[in-house]
C-alpha cells in the first residue's frame, strides 16, 4: 500500500479533478466510485478497480477493510490518504472514505436497437437519471442510450442514486437518438402525457426501447413523431403528470409482468 | 397592493424563518409555495392564499401578473418586496420570486384505514417523498399517513417534487402507523425485497394500504409483522432493490391497472 502525505502529489490532484468535475471524468475516462456499496458492486460485477484510494482511519473500518483485502488479493493498487486530504475527495457527507478509480465501462454503440433498451432525451435530474438506470437494471433492461443533454451518468450523484446498476447495464452518452430510432428492428415506445394509446394495451412481451424525455418539457416533437408508439399511464387522479422516474418504473415492470 | 421595502418589517422576518426552518412551518402550522406551477395549482385546487407575496420584478412576468390579478379578485393579501430581499424568502435558483403564505392544509386524523392509503414508514429523501405524493395524487389515492421520522411533507424540496399533488391528498404527519395497521379494515402490503408473495398476485381491485420504509431500513420489522401481507416487486436483472419512490409508482399503478 501506497501512501500520499501532501497535497502537492500528482496523482492526489488529479483526484481531485475528477472528485469535482464531470468535465474532467469525461475527459479522463475514469470515474471515482465513493462508498463501500458501490465498491463492493465494483469488485462483484466488473472485477479490480484502476485503484483504490481509502483514508487512513477508514482501515480500521471492517467493511473497508474487507474490500481493501479483496483489492490487494486482485492485486490492484491501493493507496491511503490522510483524513485531513479526504474532503476534497468525497461529496458525501459523513461518508466512509473509500474511492474506487476505474475506467469508465464503454463498448462500441450499436447501430441499431435490437434488444430491450431505454432512450433518455434530455433527462436533467441526476436522481432521476440515477433512479432510472437502477430500475432499468433490476427489470432486466440492459442498454441504455442517453442524448447529449441528458445527465452526465458517470458523476457522483448519478452514480450515488443507481446504486450500482450502471455496472449490469451498457451505457452510451452523447447518442444520436433520432437515427436510433430510425434504423430500431424493435420497437419505440414514447412515453406522452398526451398520448391516447395506454401502456396496458401494448404487447410488451417482446423487446421494446422506452423513450422517456425532459422533466418539464417531455419528448422532444422530432423524437416523438420517429417513435413506433406514444404511449400514456393512464392516471385516476387530479394529479396531471408522473416523475419520469416513478413513470419509467412502472413502463419497465409492466414489461416484467406481461412477460410473466 | 402593499408594499415591503425594509428587512425589519415583522411580516418580512416571519416569511424568512419559514422559508428557511421547517420547524418555523410546523410551528406556524403556515407554508410557504415557491413559483408558479404550485401556486397556480393551490389557486385552481383550494382557491386563495392567505397571502401572495411577489417580487417588484416579477409583477412584469405575464404569467405572474395573472396570479396576482386571481389574488385580488379573491381578495387575498398582495405584497410586494424588493427583488433585493427576496433572495431570503426562496430556495429556488434562478426562480419566478413568487410565494404563497398559505395555512397548512389539515384534517382530524381517521382513526382506521377505510380507503386506499399510503404509510410511509421513515422514507429520508425529501425527492423521495414528493414523488410518491405526486405518484398517489395520479393513481387517485388520497390518504397519506407518515411516521414522525418521514421528511416532512411541507418543506420547500418536497413540495417541489409533488408537483401539487399535496393538495389533493390527505396527509397526516407523526401517526402512529403501528396502531393504524392494527385497527385497519383494509389489507395493509408491506412492501420487502424479501417477501415471497409477489405483486402481480395480490387482488388489488378494492382499497389497500401501502406500507413503504426507509430507503436504507426498508419497513421497520414491528410494522411488517403487522402488515397483512408482505409484498415483492419480482425483479429480473442483477440488480437487487428499486428506489422507494420508483417501487411505489410501479405497486400504485398495477392496483390502477387491476381496477381497469
Amino acid at each position: 500500500m501506497k501512501t500520499i502525505s501532501s497535497r502537492d502529489n500528482p496523482f492526489y490532484k488529479d483526484l481531485v479533478k475528477l472528485a469535482s468535475s464531470s468535465q474532467a471524468r469525461r475527459k479522463a475516462g475514469r470515474t471515482l466510485l465513493d462508498g463501500v456499496h458501490l465498491c463492493q458492486s465494483w469488485l462483484d460485477l466488473r472485477g479490480a478497480p484502476a485503484h483504490c484510494v481509502v483514508s487512513e482511519e477508514a482501515l480500521h473500518n471492517p467493511e473497508v477493510a474487507e474490500i481493501v483485502a479483496r483489492c490487494e488479493g486482485l492485486r490492484a493498487h491501493v493507496t491511503s490518504v490522510p483524513d485531513a486530504l479526504f474532503g476534497a475527495l468525497s461529496q458525501v457527507e459523513h461518508g466512509v472514505n473509500l474511492l474506487f478509480l476505474v475506467e469508465t465501462p464503454g463498448a462500441a454503440q450499436p447501430s441499431s436497437l435490437t434488444v430491450s433498451a431505454v432512450l433518455l432525451d434530455g433527462v436533467q435530474d441526476p436522481g432521476n437519471v440515477g433512479s432510472i438506470l437502477r430500475s432499468a437494471g433490476a427489470a432486466g433492461i440492459t442498454q441504455v442510450f442517453c442524448s447529449p443533454g441528458t445527465a452526465f451518468c458517470w458523476s457522483p450523484k448519478v452514480l450515488r442514486a443507481a446504486m450500482g446498476a450502471h455496472f449490469v447495464l451498457e451505457i452510451f452518452e452523447n447518442a444520436d437518438l433520432a437515427a436510433l430510432i430510425d434504423a430500431s428492428s424493435i420497437p419505440v415506445l414514447a412515453m406522452s402525457g398526451y398520448a391516447e394509446q395506454k401502456l396496458y394495451e401494448v404487447d410488451l412481451r417482446g423487446p421494446v426501447a422506452w423513450l422517456l424525455g425532459h422533466e418539464g418539457q417531455g419528448v422532444a416533437d422530432e423524437l416523438m413523431s420517429r417513435a413506433t408508439h406514444q404511449v400514456v399511464i393512464p392516471h385516476a387522479g387530479q394529479v396531471e403528470s408522473l416523475n419520469v422516474a416513478a413513470a419509467a418504473a412502472v413502463c419497465f415492470f409492466e414489461q416484467l409482468r406481461q412477460r410473466g
